[in-house]
């Protein structure tokens, strides 16, 4: 509609001077050292929900960072939708690799740079304008109520326990979320699933304190060499994870869905030159998407050991750590697989070293039904905003809570996402896009308009 | 001698007071940032020998690190001992661990807590003292030239420039180190042979940024994965090293040598329950003896990749680096091990990754012909002040520079240490007992007095 864009229009500046702010935020969930920069970053966003319009905003207290809740009963006979996001980022380091201040946004080409610009300030603040916009215009026709955590990087541990004990204020009848990513501008596409994640670390410990490696080495184990051929055999030689029962009940796709999945537009060579490899890697038997999609993995995300200074140190250290972390598929329950992992970790440690597994978290994967109202007004919205519409596609990423939100509240969730898989989620120099910024904001309502209309 | 131990009584409060002088000087030659620390520490060394009456005391200056020279010339018709040691310590990290600070030289039960305490400062320092010592008790009875480097714990690399263009200068009749360990005080033993070092640092690099774990996992080789997987195939089942012709002309002990060799004392129990490891770790066919003293070995000396900080990230990382370094024994020569190490590195790698593989320094093994006159002077100096004879031992630590001195100067070495391997080398904590101390500067004027003795 044309109110909608003018709309826009007519506020451009201030929606991107607001995102800025916004960003401005180190809100590190993961890093102790910026409590009071999540605490403040609660704080902006429960602000900005007020003067967007929103009733009953409240920064709810947790275990752990508060939980923003915000909502606009227009009518309860009508249906209510829930907007899922999160205000906490990732970690920024290696901070070396950044071309600019990960929390300075920076605007090149039409996209701003900053920790979180996509994941995900830059996508759940779409969700706050595009509800100005509705108040601003009278385009609400259902009710909508916002639920923003500061703990989705760290695994939402006490959003569990804050959804349970608030089924009432949060009842809804879908979760609508944009944390995910798009195929491109040209080709928009709709998650229908995404991967379930545990989160293991693990120590290996030899001798008591660090060696000479000329008066000890080769009489006794090394840790690093021990931690690598036991991180080595996780996987076989067709890359296939080996711990025992891990694939239980992992479903495979039907030959349609493998079929429709594929069909999805995808350049190879594009993809290995974007990340500078010569051959892609993964499990025998599976195409690159269904790798990402629909297969579980198994990833160190992190190892350490030793002297890892300048120079040379002939030590034979004491002990070596990595994070190790797996995404799982329909039909793998995360709980599960962490005790599978934990069992099997400990079961290939030598008696030369003592091993320790440690679990962060996880979350179960999720799968999203096509067929659903919420599905196809996200899909009618895309379609009519983008000209185009969407491929079904399978995303790798997890968010954990989307399966809670079924378990706790019985409801299923959207996942409406404008990031690109180049945003740098995670990664150094972080962007998005603020095409796809503005194209979001604009995309909302009309998920609205439908939404109400099919549940007519 | 009574004279000696005198003379020792006498001075043992000074002689400790200089000891601690010395270990306060954070010689880190590893570090940059230690720079002036490392030259103060050659000044140090320089006044000191002068003080004990050497002549042409000098601080040469050399690429890197200077390399303090002083002599006393009695007689250019007796024989000449070049003494040698080294004034740099390696780095102290992990700090953390240190019950004392490690350059605050702390005194407890008879022990000095420092870095360098006995490598080598604690060491090379007593052949400083028991200099003075023979001066001010006329017991120095051949000529002795002493060279102290700088750079010993990061290659001795400009060390083999000085000698190889201070041939004359440096002319002596044998070379005696006390820069190794000696079995326990109740044990006293020689070393007669040391194994050589090649150390390499490799890097593997996949994509061209941080990825996220989710978007990108199991599609991507992940470096870490792929790094951990390459270090442990350098190892066999039976930890046999795998790298092709790494054992290439390895001698195998007679049998007879086997048997002296396991014949020293050792209690394997006692050595697991000091190290706090169940079990200890090797080649297969190997005693630990064996094992540490006359086979190769190959350890990852540190390792480092991805996320290392608080909590967790779920990050898939561009690359993944380790040092590691190979312990050698006669017959292998170091600089071809590193081609054969850099050859091999490069060839397992998969293609989806990039390797970069660089050597940080290496030394050749050797063994001490036990018929010298140079042996048999030490060996009876032992057996006077510890009134028991040297067991011979094969040290498993790394000397480069002794293979120098026997390629430019053409002379054999001695290794008389008096070191223990508790005494934390490269490790938190490093001690030296004062016992040792003392019995090493008792120990010393009776080997010159042994080795003028046996030349006559």
């Amino acid at each position: 509609m044309q109110s909608i864009k003018n709309y826009i229009e007519e506020n451009k500046t201030r929606f991107l001077d607001e995102l800025i702010e916004l960003l401005k935020y180190p809100s590190v969930s993961a890093d102790p050292v910026h409590e009071n920069d999540v605490l403040a970053t609660a704080e902006f966003v429960a602000q900005k929900l007020k003067d967007a319009g929103a009733d009953k905003v409240e920064v709810c207290p947790t275990a752990g960072y508060p939980i923003v809740y915000g909502e606009k009963i227009i009518d309860p006979a009508l249906p209510t939708v829930l907007v899922y996001g999160h205000y906490d980022v990732q970690p920024a380091d290696p901070l070396e690799l950044w071309k600019t201040p990960p929390f300075e946004p920076t605007i090149k080409d039409g996209k701003i740079y900053a920790r979180g610009a996509c994941d995900d300030k830059g996508q759940f603040y779409m969700h706050v304008k595009a509800f100005e916009l509705m108040m601003q215009n009278n385009l609400l026709l259902c009710n909508i109520k916002f639920m923003i955590e500061g703990e989705e990087e760290v695994g939402s541990d006490n959003l569990g326990k804050f959804v349970a004990s608030n089924k009432e204020r949060l009842k809804a009848d879908v979760v609508l979320i944009s944390d995910t990513s798009m195929i491109s501008m040209e080709t928009p596409s709709l998650e229908t699933g995404l991967r379930g994640l545990s989160y293991m670390e693990v120590e290996v410990v030899g001798p008591n304190r660090d060696l000479h490696s000329g008066v000890y080495g080769g009489a006794v184990a090394n840790p690093v060499n021990i931690l690598c051929q036991m991180i080595a055999s996780l996987h076989d030689e067709n890359n296939h994870i080996t711990i025992p029962g891990f694939y239980d009940g992992v479903l495979e796709l039907s030959e349609e869905e493998q079929k429709e999945l594929n069909s999805a537009p995808f350049d190879l060579e594009e993809y290995k030159k974007d990340l500078d490899v010569e051959e892609v890697w993964g499990e025998k038997g599976y195409s690159t998407i269904e790798r990402t999609g629909t297969r579980p993995t198994l990833d160190v995300n992190g190892i350490w050991g030793g002297y890892t200074g300048v120079g040379a140190k002939t030590v034979l250290p004491s002990k070596a750590n990595a994070k190790i972390s797996m995404r799982l598929v329909p039909g793998q329950d995360w709980e599960k697989i962490s005790d599978l992992f934990t069992k099997h970790f400990e079961s290939i440690a030598p008696k030369s070293v003592k091993v320790k597994v440690t679990k962060h978290h996880g979350g179960a994967p999720y799968v999203t039904p096509t067929d659903s109202v919420a599905y196809q007004a996200a899909y009618k919205a895309i379609e009519e905003s983008f000209g185009k519409a969407p491929v079904p596609t399978r995303g790798g990423g997890s968010i954990p809570i989307v399966a809670l939100f079924e378990e706790e509240l019985e409801v299923k969730t959207v996942l409406m996402g404008f990031g690109l898989d180049s945003d740098n989620l995670h990664s150094p120099n972080e962007k998005y896009d603020l095409y796809n910024y503005y194209k979001g904001i604009e995309t909302i309502p009309l998920f609205y308009k439908y939404f109400a209309q099919l549940n007519k």
